[in-house]
């Protein structure tokens, strides 16, 4: 497999010491600027202005942030704490620093040994990170040659689910991508994905740097797909999965989802086991991130759309209840059809499971 | 009933002699310009760059324009001809000119006497599109009220429908708007409508106008709220609709249809019978326009959001099959459930048809 994968994240040892080097996201697709980090609030800055984004990606950078501090010589408790708060809601992000600092106490707690021991944690991280995405890539492009046999598929996807999210090919892009590559994939269709435009800004731009084919459409063209007979199946990502299987995702999705049953197409999500959220019981349980009404009533910072004082309503996620998800791929297999039990299940299973059908298929 | 209608246009005869005066469409809602015309080149200048736009608006549009050339001396016939090729597709404009012209021939064609027989018949037509706006409006909130009893909706809307497309309070917004005057409407959910945001910029500013209710949305998260049961009915426009009762309007109307109808939530359709085109059996007989992925791709001419050379897919309208209208609302009955047969008798209806039962309701 061409390694066509970016380098979203990456530690260098240039002579004057360690650094990060980071893809700064908000400055695609207009420009590809890689910003040097050397310290932790710097950083801790590039996390919250969404320099790095993305919950996969945002777990190794916590890493890689502990790996820093104890190479700098900073005081690795209290860069912890502020690199685990720079986002506070993003799980992943104080699961990457846990795992780092836990390496580097075990290793002594100071000194050059913890310093290795931490970036080694760091490097452990990244590694099963490239791994789930192949492994979700895998059981996704399976579950696609069983659910459409013929192969050369329409996929429909909306938000950014690529490698920008994660150091290997990420989720649902991932599961696109290795179609891709084994020629199965007649054209992606991307969700330009308002308020935020990560579809148009970010997909398209990992879609055309893989050479895929693709087109940009508006979130409202999807229906037009749909009845054209334009889409053979649907793969999204998700932000949080509840443990009876009602998918959190970025708004619009949900919609996808009601379209997609109508016209009888799979509606698949992919994520790793790490998404899903088994304290959460239901849909219901899963709390809904209202964000500014100016995301919607302003192209840019002060250029307004709307009139002045125009009220919007702009939810981040939507969720997508269970019956109308045909199967979550994970790293450790596929849930299909989609419930309490057989997602538990499959949480349960280990990082290296191999199931004897080939597809780590999980029915109920 | 206020009267808060915009000035869409409006004729004017100040001393140095007659002109028409357009609101500039293409400035809102940052600015609210007025463009006054003088002579025929630069009418047909500016109805191909969207001064004025909206079917019943254009036909309105092209009388006063046959109106301004007899006035101002140009050759009548020349002028109603470039005037009705400038948005060859627009139905009504071309019917607008034909009107004028023809009572300016029966006038003599040619004089004092014929110049004011046109103006006369372009008041007439005025009359009509405002007599009309008020009809579907009486028609579709007498619906509402059967289909919701107790009032107080939400009504959600996508795309412009209102004053802006017509000289009287337009079709979708005017029922919406009649609700409200009546104290009917609780919320009035209003679409973005990429790719060239009419509901952000118009329908927003309208609503706004006439001290409505209101709440803009991107197109995408219309799911979230069906899901959470905060949309009572859809109402939208239509730009052409097929004898089989098919709707073609802006993109992303289909997609709500099927929201919709998984959610039980009645979908209604409101345009006057000129847009209804019996000599076009079905949906698959209607053409789509296809517009240049540039709307979707660059946020301002110029200001790109995806990659360099991104294919875009953008169809300028979506088709919605009469299953999954509820109800066609025109300015002469409801036609519901919605038929051929149905549809066909409401447009041979005369306009100044009253029902015996007071909503004009035609079934099947």
């Amino acid at each position: 497999m061409v390694d066509l994968r970016l380098p979203s994240l990456r530690w260098a040892e240039p002579p004057e010491g360690p650094v990060l080097v980071l893809l700064d996201q908000t400055r695609l697709p207009a420009e590809e600027v890689e910003l040097s980090v050397t310290d932790v609030p710097g950083l801790v800055e590039a996390i919250r202005s969404l320099v790095v984004r993305g919950a996969p990606l945002l777990g190794v950078t916590g890493a890689y942030g502990v790996a820093l501090a104890a190479a700098r010589g900073y005081d690795v408790a209290e860069a912890a704490r502020s690199l685990a708060e720079a986002r506070p809601t993003a799980v992943n992000l104080a699961y990457g620093v846990r795992r780092a600092v836990a390496a580097y106490d075990a290793a002594g707690g100071s000194g050059e040994r913890a310093a290795a021991a931490a970036l080694a944690e760091a490097r452990a991280l990244h590694r099963e990170d490239v791994e789930d995405s192949e492994r979700m890539a895998a059981f996704g492009r399976e579950l696609l040659g069983e659910l459409l046999p013929g192969g050369r598929y329409r996929l429909l996807t909306h938000c950014n689910t690529g490698a920008l999210v994660s150091m290997g090919d990420g989720t649902a892009f991932a599961v696109a991508r290795a179609a891709h590559l084994a020629g199965e994939l007649r054209r992606l269709w991307v969700d330009e994905t308002r308020p935020l435009l990560q579809g148009a800004r970010l997909t398209a731009w990992e879609a055309a740097r893989a050479g895929m084919p693709y087109s940009v459409q508006v979130d409202g063209a999807a229906g037009s797909l749909f009845a054209a007979g334009e889409v053979d199946a649907v793969l999204v990502g998700a932000d949080r999965i509840a443990a009876d299987g009602s998918v959190a995702n970025k708004v619009g999705t949900y919609g996808l989802s009601v379209l997609a049953r109508h016209h009888g197409v799979p509606f698949v999500v992919v994520a790793p086991v790490s998404t899903v959220d088994l304290a959460t019981a239901d849909g219901a349980g899963i709390r809904i991130e209202q964000r500014s009404g100016h995301e919607v009533t302003e192209l840019a910072p002060g250029v307004s759309v709307a009139p002045v004082g125009a009220q919007a309503y702009n939810p981040a996620f939507d969720v997508t209840p269970p019956e109308l998800v045909t199967a979550i791929v994970t790293d450790r297999g596929v849930v299909s059809p989609v419930d309490h039990g057989a997602l538990a299940e499959v949480c349960s299973r280990s990082r290296s499971y191999q199931s004897p059908s080939g597809n780590g298929m999980m029915g109920s």
